[in-house]
């Protein structure tokens, strides 16, 4: 027996007036996931706990079974995770802009005119960087797309309580940075960041792509400004927690860099995008595969484009992405045998507020061995009527382990 | 007002396709239970947490309103309390085999032939036992049924982080016992416990007992191999947590060791034999005694067999003895005065699963204080509409001592 949690990304909503007071989920047509909800047990579910308004990266990290509060340091750690690199306990990770600075070292674009080219070549430079009186700590800078890139600082005697470099606002110079406590660590760690940016103007300031951008009259990408300090933390691989062989099918950066942090092999999808004009064709065809044709027997799945067009505040956009899920994902969702499927969202994105909320989020687990309820539609109103009542994030995974009988009884 | 709180054990189910796709519990005629529930407040219980699969033990000790994660260190001291050892709090404690090996020390059956005799000549002498070094540590061995007995060490420095010496399978030594982690108790415990398992073969091989076995071509019961460490927790004491005088009325020793570790009577019911053929006349009766001639005002029952149906697949005879607990045991209890009942299980023992699992498990209370809901049937799909909603075992006790106005207003 297979298991599968499935996330609809920004899913849940609240009451829409163009929409006739319903929730876009409410309004939409979906006639395979309301299958699944008759055939299966419904709640609703606080993916932290309830008020408390997530991200998609807590969010996410609470349903895989751990403790944001524990594990969530920073955004740093999952950004590095997230290109790829392999961040290890102790590691403090950053997020990085390339900006420019001018003569005088003040801050004119924190996007270096949002840099479209490839910056590897600068990120090989910025890798041969080394401080003096730093000579024990490794420096690991990598490109993300655009102007963004990660920096990890690996050595012994490294803090993340030191403040942000980033001045937010152009016209001042990048932020000195300072311990937050008095440790002795947060002052080592901040000399080094305050070292590594100046190094990184001197580094980059005459990379001929910076040359050949000041010639098109473009601002040069001449500094690195990181922020989102986080102390990579010790966590026990999710195949190890729960006895499984796990993938990731998602779209963004984040979602994988949580998903390769916990040690699950990611599995990429052709033509997806991250938004409302993904390939979903591609990305079912990838489900069905991996569930059928592949030895993980635990997949976690985001779909992304709702929460885009909550954010966006496109309500009918909203609506009909999910009658396109429902349509060409759910179809065949609905079809799996030997698999109990959960499907939730990771938090809401209402249209009203063009932001993350701590709305609940409906859920159903949908398989042989659940206790059907007499819910007939999946929304965030008709589920609250369910036999699940109402959970949390972090009851997820043990749920369905339990449900594919995959757990250790804890007694006897 | 008194407090009851009536265990039937294993109850909880899922939908099983040879009952119509109901569960046992929902197929089952209860027309006591149901009274119940049409008169009382109805909900789901998960007794540790969703998706933790629960074990009888550490599902009471949740549902006695003690942390099992700190109470439940190992079966050892449930097991020495269950057979009537007098355990104290920093005693270590396992459960154990008699065990056969062969002049070589090979273990050529893990359960002696499962020795019929009354070991307690055997233990006996195990309990005149010295060990050189050791001599301020106290060595109690007690017996329990057939091949089983226990083994408590008392005294000071002593550590329950150390590895099982059972092998688990014939055709190798005992294991040799190691500390799991570097302190200076667990080597001492460990070196103390394989120095016990080889006294234990020298005392016993020549034992009257087992001259006689080998002369009856029976495996000797010539070795004790411990398992199931764990250090006995402080708790205290569930009368004066909650300022009541309780008592249990249970079948098995599991049950019955965990109330006397809670320092509860144990009242014992003739002819009960914790299968579906247990004596259920005599059971209603100590209840109804228990209730109406004693000064206990609080009492926990437990009913065994459905649990054992449930672990034996056995869907029919689940929901028949389902129907002869309610014929017989709730018709009376539905009738009792001036108390309160809590009617639940401590775990699902689903026919599919023929083991514990997580699902949570229906409960109602009853008695003249609550808010009486419109449920009207006692199970697991009608009990989620109740009054109660979803609770952990863990508040339980706390509802009825309220309930029943016997607790302390927390503030002013």
């Amino acid at each position: 027996m297979k298991g599968m949690i499935l996330v609809i990304d920004g899913l849940g909503d609240r009451p829409v007036k163009e929409l006739s007071n319903q929730t876009p989920l409410q309004k939409a047509k979906t006639p395979n996931l309301d299958k699944m909800a008759e055939n299966g047990i419904n709640g609703i579910m606080d993916s932290i706990a309830p008020g408390i308004r997530p991200g998609s990266d807590t969010a996410h990290i609470a349903i895989l079974g751990y403790d944001p509060y524990t594990v969530y340091t920073g955004r740093g750690p999952f950004e590095a995770s997230g290109v790829g690199l392999d961040i290890k306990a102790g590691d403090v990770a950053f997020r990085c802009n390339f900006s420019t600075v001018n003569d005088d070292f003040i801050v004119t674009d924190r996007r270096a005119g949002r840099i479209k080219e490839d910056t590897s070549s600068l990120i090989e430079k910025l890798n041969k960087m080394t401080i003096e009186g730093y000579k024990d700590i490794e420096i690991i800078f990598k490109e993300s797309t655009g102007h963004r890139a990660v920096l990890v600082l690996r050595g012994d005697g490294l803090s993340d309580e030191i403040s942000d470099a980033d001045p937010k606002i152009v016209g001042k110079p990048p932020k000195t940075v300072y311990p937050t406590n008095n440790s002795h660590d947060g002052e080592k760690t901040a000399d080094l960041l305050n070292k590594i940016i100046k190094e990184s103007y001197k580094i980059l300031k005459t990379h001929p792509l910076n040359l050949d951008r000041i010639k098109n009259n473009e601002p040069p990408a001449n500094i690195i400004i990181p922020r989102g300090v986080g102390l990579v933390p010790e966590v026990e691989e999710l195949n190890k927690k729960y006895g499984i062989n796990s993938a990731c099918i998602a779209e963004t950066g984040l979602i994988m860099g949580i998903a390769r942090f916990a040690g699950m092999d990611i599995i990429e999808v052709e033509g997806s995008t991250g938004s409302v004009d993904t390939n979903l064709d591609n990305f079912i065809d990838t489900i069905l595969n991996t569930v059928n044709n592949t030895n993980h027997d635990f997949l976690l799945v985001n779909i992304k484009g709702a929460d885009e067009s909550g954010h966006d505040g496109h309500a009918k956009e909203k609506m009909e992405f999910i009658e396109k899920i429902d349509d060409v994902v759910f179809s065949k969702v609905s079809q799996l045998q030997d698999i109990v499927t959960i499907v939730t969202a990771d938090h809401s994105t209402p249209i009203a507020v063009k932001d993350h909320s701590a709305d609940p989020v409906p859920i159903l687990i949908y398989g042989e061995s659940v206790r059907v309820d007499d819910v007939k539609r999946f929304n965030e109103i008709d589920s609250v009527k369910g036999g699940l009542l109402r959970l949390k994030g972090s009851d997820l995974m043990n749920i369905l382990m339990d449900l594919i009988d995959n757990t250790h009884k804890f007694g006897a």
